[in-house]
């Protein structure tokens, strides 16, 4: 396993989630996974039009966790996410529907929303 | 009036208001706002429960502001604000409400969920 904290599902706090998906790269990533299931980490970065060193996407990663937006399993020696969507819409419903599909036809990667 | 900037509605991004949003006080200004409609901005800091100074409290107002969350109106020697929601649920529709509805049994004011 790594060093990053996921909170528990009854200690997730808006302010923190809104923080961690308040970034275009980010919610690129969050929607990525929100529509292809549990994904293989390095497959996110590439299919999310993340260009980026790995270990930014680390970093972008670890937010995401830390904030309970995004799970990590370790499987061999890969890393696979996915989006703890029962536990946010349990807490907050409605909330990451609304930002899945904000600007969804804008949004195909952080990439075509440069600005 | 004043030197703050309101994004147009076809310019609100969601990051910006993602991020406007990330801060329990900024949160508890725009939930008093949401609930009891255009309200006078120091009513709105003294009702919300946000103990801290005037100008720090236009910090925060400047920042929903500029994310295009509230917008500001000058009666006389008063200000007062409200919330863009229709700008707002246009381009992202059921986000405000969530956010808005999220933990509200919780989030009466900024100072009861210090954590």
């Amino acid at each position: 396993m790594d060093d990053v904290l996921e909170p528990a599902a009854e200690d997730l706090q808006l302010p923190r989630i809104l923080a961690a998906l308040a970034d275009p790269h980010r919610l690129a990533a969050v929607r990525y996974v929100a529509r292809n299931g549990e994904s293989w980490c390095t497959q996110v970065m590439q299919e999310a039009g993340l260009a980026m060193t790995k270990s930014t996407f680390s970093h972008h990663l670890r937010i995401l966790r830390e904030a309970g937006v995004l799970t990590k399993r370790i499987q061999g020696t890969k890393g696979y996410t996915s989006l703890r969507k029962d536990d946010l819409d349990s807490r907050f419903p409605g909330l990451m529907d609304a930002i899945i599909e904000a600007d969804a036809d804008l949004a195909s990667g952080a990439s075509a929303s440069p600005r």
